[in-house]
């Protein structure tokens, strides 16, 4: 078999030495034989994997000491109500920012428990761009905001401390992409199946003198204090997706961490941004000033080219280019284990097309 | 290396077919040869194993027409809120039975969406037993109960539909394990770790026609109706999990299905249940009337044969079977994939410890 070239849009690719390792521990893990699936989360290898994700995961984005960290259930989806239920007072409001889908996800949730003020919004433009961070009256609890907006291929370029509030984000699509302070945030929170690993986990870094003060009872599963209490345990954890997220996080720190990742990624965002800026045949989505290293979209600027193009990167091994169906066109996702290699691909092929049009 | 005899509590044993299954569909799954967990959960293979792991649980468990299934994230623990907020109507009661530490857990999470009478328990007695099931006022939406109650080894012998109302039932340790009647439920749930497949999923099975009645605005994760929508992809599913599960289920119906498997169980627990009860050194620690044919509790009569039982059973090659911390003693987990030869083996131990004291 030919290589893939693995643009999914996630669940997305992951490094080949992770996958075997992950592969072989569902055989047979540690010394009795068993697989890792297979035996108590209890158990202490098990315990093990937990705590060193946590503690791994907390390494890796170089966090304040006073944050923690858990590995939950229920993704991004179920984040954006756990947010607010731990962090939004009773009758209190928070401020939003406004990016797209995801962003609409975690409002729409968050209405439930207070009142949400839209302060920045990028839906008149079509979600092309991030918008400006206004000052945020401090009656607001925290201003939240998506860091990355798969669809749409845009991203915030620095964490909008402007905002003056503490700061809440999905990072589901760019965490551990590139360096950031984390000390102006009370909560970070972003499903694993991107750049962390396969899907069925979502990771939690906190303030913890930040919980508790809503004067909510909260419901066991959405308290974050819950959890913690119990070590990330307070039930039975999604054993296979956390341990190969810990592989995934261990694969990262050998390569020398979040700022060598970031570096690696900045160079196959520049490589695929200068071909469609470059390119006669193509035009991107997304404002400038707000393309995201993780997504690029673009869109054929005569659809005659159609069938050449996506004749001509199928051939290649090229595989999960085509956009999101509410924007059409093509989305390159080059998250973490993505090789630069797979970029240059993309490039000779698109390239190639224009040479021969 | 040897045989395990793996007698864990949960997550638990698989049948090795599966766990080789899963393991190389890590690797590569697929025309493409890309790994199962690096590819969008909504390509064309991956919604066919979402479709067929949701027909194949409602045929394997025989489940009326108007019933749907699930596959989410969050485990039991969340489905407690979940079940409550789908079927308790706004200020609403539903009646529940106490059976030890998961039904407490129940009963706390539902107590946050309305009015919870606990109407049959076996607190008294150590939760030794399953209590009677009494007549239920029909204010009460519904009565729900654990089915099977790992850690005392407790377990019902029969659907309670002397209640009188909808049943709703946590079936986490279960499921799967011998054939009922579904007609009486609006809500069955199970966590998949012990009969379905490994940590990281929970099945709910349900009576749409059961839904949209409580007049509450619903969190979009909590709402099963939601999830029921989008045919269980929400949001991203967690795949490895539900992947191992079809293969599990798959294994099932080959073995000739629930009837099949459910014959098998009743051999495993007539065994060990006949050597505790045979043997001069073991008690039981369940009513015998209330015996779980998933977990068998037992003790020895004297301490002081511990630690060569201890030696004897693991020289054996059997793992797991230490008593939950909170009642301690021995408990021997027998879920579906746990082949009748284990029990045998641990029946021999306990024997040779007789003859040789």
């Amino acid at each position: 078999m030919s290589k893939i070239h693995n643009f999914s849009a996630g669940p997305c690719i992951l490094p080949p030495e992770v996958l075997l390792e992950a592969s072989e521990a569902v055989k047979s893990w540690g010394s009795n034989g068993l697989s890792l699936i297979e035996m108590s989360h209890r158990s202490k290898p098990f315990v093990a994997v937990m705590e060193e994700t946590r503690a791994l995961t907390k390494e890796l984005l170089g966090l304040p000491d006073r944050f923690d960290i858990l590995y939950l259930q229920g993704g991004a989806s179920l984040a954006f109500l756990t947010a607010a239920y731990n962090l939004l007072p009773e009758g209190g409001s928070a401020a939003y920012s406004d990016t797209g889908t995801w962003a609409n996800k975690s409002i729409k949730e968050a209405k439930h428990l207070g009142n949400i003020d839209v302060v920045a919004s990028a839906k008149e433009s079509g979600y092309t761009g991030i918008p400006a961070t206004p000052k945020v009256n401090d009656t607001h609890s925290y201003f939240h905001y998506t860091s990355n907006n798969t669809i749409y291929g845009t991203q915030y370029k620095g964490v909008p401390t402007e905002a003056g509030v503490p700061l809440v984000a999905d990072m589901s699509s760019d965490i551990m992409s590139k360096k950031f302070d984390a000390s102006p945030f009370s909560l970070i929170y972003a499903g694993a199946q991107k750049n962390m690993g396969p899907a069925g986990t979502v990771m939690y870094a906190f303030d913890k003198d930040a919980l508790g003060k809503t004067g909510r009872s909260i419901p066991s599963y959405l308290d974050l204090g819950v959890h913690l209490s119990k070590d990330s345990m307070f039930n039975t954890p999604p054993v296979f997706p956390i341990f190969t997220t810990l592989l995934t996080l261990r694969w990262l720190k050998n390569l020398g961490g979040v700022e060598a990742i970031e570096s690696i990624n900045d160079q196959k965002a520049a490589l695929i941004y200068n071909e469609i800026d470059r390119n006669s045949l193509f035009t991107g989505h997304a404002d400038i000033d707000s393309r995201s290293t993780m997504n690029a979209t673009f869109k054929l600027l005569d659809e005659r080219h159609k069938d050449a193009f996506n004749e001509a990167w199928a051939s290649a091994g090229i595989s999960g280019i085509n956009g999101h169906r509410s924007i059409g066109g093509y989305r390159a996702s080059m998250y973490n284990a993505l090789p630069l290699e797979s970029v240059k691909v993309l490039v000779d092929v698109m390239n190639e097309l224009e040479r021969t049009r």
